[in-house]
């Protein structure tokens, strides 16, 4: 961390910083400038805490140079991790794997026919939602366990691991028993105890980017679950919300290669909650693939006009192959960037 | 709802859009334009799901008249409401509460001391956090319920009541038993089943606004607690995320009058989190007060230097006696629009 | 446009927003509703301006039906615009243009030395600034004209047509003698009486979205171009401002796609400016040709470390040729969605 | 600055950019870490130009301790600024100026009866437009130079200095004739050709915040008009734009007592054009004299609602006499913050 004298700091209020730096166990380095000085804090081994400084007088400014997270980045960790979900490996510079399935389980026959639908196409894991965080509270919300135990049967049927949300920390022991990943929604990226819970369930992880998470707290927060013994998480990217609404979201794709260079995580793509519109899916979901993305996560229901939940961003049984044969032919062309 | 057609919409599909309105139990009634057709959905009383609408082809656009809540709206409860909070009352048009505390409850003498500070120096509701949700997994967490034995016995000594926050469903029912105010946290301001289960809990509610939040997404957050019988809800005001960081966050008071017009529900302001710097707290503390809220939450730490949490935009006990001075000044001046 | 009525509106206001719209001309269509009543505007061959309606008492909300542009719009002209810029034709569906070149002429020997690099490496037009808005008053600000003459003449000896930013009025004449097409800053994106003389200067033009400008305003700002009779305009995503710092701008790729569906004029993506970073560009770049973008823009310098303005986002010459492999290779494929 | 290192950067790649600060004249500072290496910049007198540093290879951040702002800082001028208008002087801490009149002049009627009533309600300032700026092509763009006479003269019959928006530089010679002060608007606060020439003109300035401005970019373009020798500047806060859109826009009000503390010269607050709903105007004028705002600037017209522009957000000569009452009764309580 560098602290930013004021100005006018007078030498009492340097030596009180100071003083305030050694007695946290770290060494201050004093950098007279030709306006102000500055004092490095030296010898930390993780994010310097910024409460025992900001409030000392004469103080203008609290520059962090080291970031709040530490087992997630590429610094400490420089090779790519590979996170296994059942048969899919997922990894920087790996096939990205394709997930598919409906938004929210709706009967056992909706999702088994989807599953073979996915399968068959050549998706690698199948997703539903059984718990459905929604708005307003009279649309409808899922249907709980009954919809994890359609899910669980329609990916053993057709031979597919299988990821799915859990909400609740008292969701989560149910949960894990049978998903082979287990997913924190946006609306979770922070809820810390579910990261800790999540975090020693033993399973796979996937993390979504929170609406308005920073790409510093995004991984911060996928530290508090590695931080738990589990380094199988994967990130999602899903959308920011920015001042553009004419789409729902604004899908972040630079991100992808960045994160590349900052964590050794994988990071997929969901650009179907993003975009809110099923034309914009597949051209989105090549483009994920091209910026180097280790994954795609989308939407498909039997019949997408019917659908109890985000019909009108789910791709239909064809639409899915016709967006598999896409992405297909962009990997055959060796596109994505090394 | 107003289902607007694309300009190359075919009869046939305006067709077919019609007579999904009715199969709702809806009235469609076709407006034709000069360049195109729109058809509007009559006889909804509640918010009209877009999602059966939404997939038909040739619809361009819907537009929603009804909004997305309904019991928090002045529409429907067009006189205030007032919610007490142990012998406060909070509505708007009433004297303001003040609210004021420790942001974590860090020892019994250390919350004992605050409270005699705030009682003295005029405050209303005593708060304090027992949980803390904090961004890196690192930083301090707070005492848990040790914490909240201690904040309740500071409230019983002055003779304040207590507002503290829930962060877990499995917190709510020791929560509940000693809280006269459960608060929920801008980062669960769409954890749905926590608002359920709160809303169920018997006690008055203060809800905080996501960082990201659409005022229409605060109130239908709040309609969730209250669609359970609970209408003693309190909203916050707490700044939301820009892309200016110079200060933490925005203050966004201008929605305090504007709530006004919208919601029976008392609005209050909580400058300390928004801002982040004990020396903007008073004036915006203020400002809050003169564009007519409910009442503000303040932070005050007997010793801000030293604070666990937040310290920097901590009052201490003579800052806070200052912005009471000052508040009743402001009020004297009859100042707050009708 | 749809007037919705409060919910207490009284008749006489309802038959007073009546008359108002038919002062103007147009015929109102009363929608009675179940809580309030919504009054269609109908009969407008354009945009209606909200402004003799918003202040008559008993109206609670406007909802534009109409957008405020309209020869950009493909209901007026659903085929596809081609704008040809010297040799090079832009737009929906044709093969990408590749422009490129430096960000700011620097000498007649970097501007001469890139152009031959992007040429012989199969750049379709030369860019290069002449004069360069800059945050800071102190930053290097551009050659000026003799920037520009070195640009034409560097354009002229390796045969490519060249773009250049025009920022005053005053500067459009001498730039429209020698420049192919010209280029509107995000900055100037609506400096509404730069936009109505580069419409009447009989050359092309390319837009670029302000850094917070709406889709909406991006197009009606190009209306203003269009509307004084010069149909040649191609748009430019070039990032916009979001909370997000981390990256210069959020590079909005999914408006490409959404655009294509809206406006018949091309749209090109500038990777360089939007990410500030020289290794995001290849990747980025690759993406915005996959969904669809009629062209990227690139900067490319003899010698990035270098250079005076942008060096760290600029591509050195085999990079640039690294770029152009990547991007035929993908064109091969035949990515880009319809 | 601050140049931090990657982690596995070699000693070469440190060397190199140890040469890179000394070629600028600057002394390095080698602070070296735990993790990583950071090296600081010493002995600039002013902001230090990144790009020279930022592809250097080896480096992976730059963080600037210097702002790009110099002349408008306090550091450099400790002491209020008082920017003489006319009769009317504006400055932290003098009683706040009150700026009324119409967005635009429509008539020498309209401006004549509105400056009798804003002067006899006690306003020091006359505004008013002769050139608008307007998102659409369509709509009313102001009377022109026609426009500005009358404005001139109803200004001098009622003995008050007026303001007035200057467009172009073409504008200014004419422009500064007749004004007191010449407001720049929020879309050209980077139009830098604008504010250099705006600095040369002799006359006060009014700069408006860009609608997605930081507060950094805000005082770098007043420094703009400062280096040509202009003090007399008076900054604008308007709103910004953030993703909430039930409001026109955010306003800022805690800008106003940070402001204060990074720059002697005076912020004024603009509710009408952020809020654009007359009804919230007078809650938000009285907090931001509250918040310490050195003035207001508010939108009269003698029949909002047929204005030809923004009729929503003004006031009638009733309203802006009831809200000249309520801001002498807060000046009387003695409120403003010091």
């Amino acid at each position: 961390m560098l602290i930013v004298m004021e100005h006018s700091a007078t030498q009492q209020q340097i030596e009180t910083v100071i003083r305030a730096v050694k007695r946290l166990g770290f060494a201050p380095q004093p950098i007279p400038g030709q306006n102000r000085v500055a004092i490095g804090v030296l010898g930390n081994q993780a994010y310097v805490d910024e409460e025992p400084f900001r409030d000392l007088p004469g103080i203008q400014e609290l520059i962090h140079v080291t970031k709040p997270y530490k087992l997630v980045s590429r610094d400490f960790h420089p090779s790519d991790s590979v996170v296994t979900v059942g048969g899919a490996r997922v990894g920087w510079g790996l096939e990205p794997v394709i997930i598919a399935g409906p938004c929210t389980v709706e009967s056992r026959e909706q999702v088994r026919v989807t599953a073979q639908a996915v399968k068959t196409a050549g998706a690698g894991i199948l997703r539903g939602g059984a718990f459905k965080p929604r708005t307003g509270p009279h649309s409808f919300q899922g249907l709980g366990y009954e919809g994890l135990d359609y899910l669980a049967e329609a990916g053993r049927e057709v031979g597919l691991p299988i990821i799915t949300e859990v909400m609740r920390i008292d969701q989560l022991e149910r949960v894990a028993a049978v998903a082979d990943c287990l997913q924190i929604g946006a609306r979770n990226m922070q809820n810390f105890d579910l990261l800790k819970e999540v975090g020693r369930a033993g399973k796979p992880v996937m993390l979504k980017r929170g609406m308005s998470a920073t790409l510093e707290e995004f991984l911060a927060a996928a530290e508090y679950i590695v931080l738990e013994g589990n380094a199988n998480v994967i990130l999602c990217e899903r959308g920011i919300r920015t001042f553009e609404r004419a789409l729902r979201n604004t899908l972040d794709l630079g991100v992808v290669p960045y994160l590349r260079q900052v964590t050794h995580l994988p990071v997929i793509v969901d650009p179907s909650h993003a975009l809110g519109r099923r034309d914009l899916v597949i051209p989105m979901a090549k483009a994920a693939i091209v910026v180097g993305a280790s994954g795609v996560m989308v939407e498909v229901h039997p019949n997408p006009a019917e659908a109890l939940c985000d019909g009108p961003q789910s791709l239909d049984p064809a639409g899915f192959a016709q967006l598999m044969r896409e992405l297909r032919a962009t990997l055959a062309a060796g596109i994505p960037s090394a």
